[in-house]
């Protein structure tokens, strides 16, 4: 079959490979019939992740048609249409029991090599093979259009997770730093949930005039403090998300935030250590929170917002591509030429 | 000065009357900019309410400047522009130290006879004296409308602990029964607060007209199930709520509710008693609740919503009359001609 | 193998029956090592449970070893030792999904007929077949008893489900009605979640005395408003906890709530239709709901409470029988000689 | 009038000064009927906090009568019996409305210099003023003795404040770093809270063996992980308090939580920066949050908790002075032979 493949640093394919089989009772194939390219995929490639090997297919983003299962799925048949969560978690240990899917032992992340779990073939292929498919896939229901499904398995939930996890008032002002995908999904779960306003920073200028087009504000870094201020008569937001990663944008997060206030970081730190501003936190009870979007857990609550249209995830996607186009799309995603692409293997 | 008084059962007009008087250290006297007639006046004139004697000033929904403070007044200044609670309370006893401010010992509700508190003569006049003034009255700031204050004060306090009592979750389906001026607030307040969609169950086609005009669906009760079961493929919504203050329509709630569903009325009952479907309330594990609006509490959540813009109540006021046009609106508002009248004293 | 089978109205014996097997994939047998007698056993052979046919095995409760398993079964293996929900869930659905396994259109009440699904054999046997097993069951952890998980299975959950919905706060007064296990186990969840004081009203002496030697305070029906005036200076306690099941004990609990109080129903209602306090509820803006416990979402929260020693329930055992004891072990139940009885298929 | 006052850095004495005189209409004097010294004095006597004066009053807890009040004091009557938060606050701004006394533009902090506001005399003397009365002040309830609203008035309002901000639930695991009078107050509100096990980690023996006394378990911070491995399989405990205000200590915390865990610091912290566990942080999704006690708020709640005997914070007062005895207590303090110490005037 065909399939996006890692080859080596910076080097990303169209291969044909042999297809997946099933392996495990709990296992299912799934015929792709859409999958997305990550900001995640470009940190795969760069080589940023141990253990990614020449070969290995790319891809944690995808919905499909269930074609085979293992006698230990009884969640689904084959020619059901479904969702997938960009890892996998066995649904029956202490951690699944509590929500905690991220924490599970089985845990294994679709393309990424074995940075967070033994290695797994990716989606960015015809089939893509899904362990513990019971609770690592959900049906498509009705009113939900696939790229919807891409996003809830991955941008929309670690968007919506760091609403979640900042325990949004409605009313509250959030800052949300980084208006690349995730970026904006969370400034649209911000929305979702009730936020009087949310302000997304960000030095692209055709990233702001998104956010601005879809309901927020939007200040390049420079200019954020002062439209805080203006907003907040100078208090600062309740809320700040940090959607991209650095040590660098958690240091701004702590310029914007209220006395009381809550920072959540949604984005991947690779940094050991990073100086915490320790005596002002005290002083002003600060909280700062880590979250990484867990799609099976959210997958009800997510769904019932974008089946009512409540919430459509769907306006990041602004690239569309067969696998001859893949590598292109990788290279404009880098370049922040586009916001979000995925890849139709029919085209 | 000028008011409007109650008269005598349906006798609402406008008389000249003495102006108050500083009584108690807290109290004080604010110049009234703006009142509003509410739906619960409808009640006084009718004489619903125990002790109305005739002469007593009708209206608890104002705005105004404050003319004259007592000794103890600390929160406010002469020439402070002020919004009000539609009910008294200390701020200090046992109920207000956890924010139950509608069950102090020292509650009184403007204009509204001896129900629910000693007499207090009401804010349908060109000056109001306020009892507890610090507590009950609140600063306007910038960016909230004299229209939207007299709202927050009752109307839309009331319609927004509907959904606080009910712990709406983003993206669940809301049923509001009743598309008087609570009702339609309590749907612009489950839209806010990010519910998936709200069915406003409303008999007047003009009603249900107005809430498809401000983002709610509308059924007639006759309609109401069949389109309850399409939005939620024949479960029942997640949360009603019942802004009538009728046994009918409660039983109208319980046959439009899912399974762990909550209900919560936030109309006025009279009735003793009401046959509750008890054994199915146990088998599908359902919850009944009661609220009435606090807008003391919920003041600075309310105010955060409306001076950014994310919930506009003024929506719903279609009537400004002077006091001259007083009468003429109570008995619009009791004939369901408009939905929220406002009195200018300046007109 | 040996088994307790209901006969016709009010007779239970033992009997032999055929054992029995696999079904269905996601099927397991287990081998009861203990197994619990409920107070819903009673309106099992009292035949008020609807399908219930001579020859069904009754019981619900249990503990065991796995000594069979479907193709479909992931989460244990033959040997495992397991405590189990008393109804079975599939796991997967939308209801399972958000945790309301209780609604799952799969559950089967295991012995009690065909009132709460299909008709599926009880557990006071040498072995139990357990649909949906991986969701079903639960490992047993070290340091719980096969007691306290035949209680956490049932009596112990819906003792904790008052809790949980009633929202209890650290340091509330509780007032259980009802001083049966359910009831008991009850008043140490609210005791375990902080209260500040519970209070059990119940008739039996036998049953306050209990109530007193475990942590609660306890009061005769007579005698429990003046109780609670004591304790709340006249107000009412916060929570009422509704054990019993009955219109009658609702009303008592009515009786005894401060406004905005919280009334919690876990007994189970047979009749249609109550008279609720209608006008008293709007004024004090009261809240009553219905909880069944569910020990499929509460298991995690439970077994740490029991395996850290916060709670034990194990103290309502007050009968240890072998199947010949059983018949007279319900007897003695029905009498309320004694609270809680367990079947050991090896004594 | 007698008082203890700051004489110079570690120089601590009993003084005659004049007594204070009412100097805002909010104001009520309160003739000292038992005051606390802190470890926060501590701090103050070494001179960590900028703008004390020799000369200044010191004591920032008491509880005692009301003897004088301004014209704008409501709440309170000549011959009331009052408890203190430590702290002033208005009761009217924005930030009060929400509950955020803490973060008062009127707050002033009794005895503690200029680093928390205004310069304010405090109440280790027969008389001090209390500014802003009726919010800062509470009254005595029947139940209360004057040590617990002592400790109520901050040491256990910071205890409570890590519990409550950590959201513990009932059944979890919690570590407290710091067996002084704030980390045992924590220690027993975590219990109260419904805590399954608290591990105190202490390196005096002696504040070991008061948590083993008073119901937690303890360990060195040597022994720490390992007690935790024990308690936990190895994941780690589901909350930590850091009641020490140490970068170390922190450092300490991060050793001990579980995945998605909450570490609340409600140390005092002066170290401008620390170096955080970043990518540790992240990957494990941990949330650090910082918290001050706020009496003013909790008030109610525990109360609820010490008048019905579900929390006595009295056990940690290990010394009762007079005047005389105070400068002695201070160096038992500091030498850490005693937890707790408070002065009683009229000793």
């Amino acid at each position: 079959m065909r399939a996006i493949v890692y080859q080596g640093p910076e080097i990303v394919a169209q291969r044909d490979v042999p297809p997946p089989q099933l392996e495990h009772p709990g296992d299912a194939l799934v015929r792709v019939d859409l999958a997305g390219i990550c900001g995640t995929d470009l940190h795969v490639i760069a080589g940023d992740f141990s253990g990614i090997q020449p070969g290995a297919i790319i891809g944690h983003e995808f919905v499909g048609e269930v074609i085979a299962i293992g006698s230990a799925v009884t969640r689904f048949k084959i020619g059901n249409r479904v969702m997938s969560s960009d890892f996998t978690a066995c649904g029956h240990c202490r951690w699944c029991d509590r929500g905690d899917h991220w924490e599970c032992q089985e845990r294994a992340f679709f393309g990424t090599g074995t940075c967070f779990g033994p290695a797994l073939h990716g989606a960015q292929a015809e089939i893509v093979r899904v362990p513990h498919a019971d609770t690592t896939l959900g049906l498509m229901p009705k009113g939900c259009s696939d790229e919807a499904a891409i996003l809830l398995g991955d941008n929309l939930a670690t968007g919506w997770a760091a609403v979640e996890r900042g325990m949004l008032l409605p009313g509250e002002i959030v800052a949300v730093i980084g208006g690349g995908s995730v970026g904006q999904l969370a400034s649209l779960s911000a929305q979702a949930a009730g936020a009087g306003a949310v302000v997304v920073i960000e030095p692209s200028e055709t990233r702001r005039a998104f956010a601005l087009a879809n309901g927020s504000l939007a200040a390049s870094p420079e200019d954020a403090r002062s439209l805080v201020d203006r907003l907040t008569d100078g208090d600062g937001v309740d809320l700040v998300v940090e959607a991209v990663g650095a040590a660098a944008t958690l240091t701004v997060g702590f310029g914007l935030i209220r006395k009381r206030g809550r920072i959540i970081s949604v984005g991947a730190h690779a940094a050991e250590s990073w100086p915490f501003p320790l005596a002002r936190s005290f002083a002003n009870e600060l909280t700062l929170g880590f979250a990484i979007g867990d799609s099976i857990r959210l997958r009800p609550r997510l769904l019932s917002l974008i089946t009512t249209g409540a919430l459509d995830p769907t306006v990041v996607v602004d690239r569309r591509v067969g696998f001859a186009g893949a590598a292109q799309a990788y290279a404009d995603l880098k370049a922040q030429k586009i916001m979000k692409a995925v890849i139709d293997p029919r085209i």
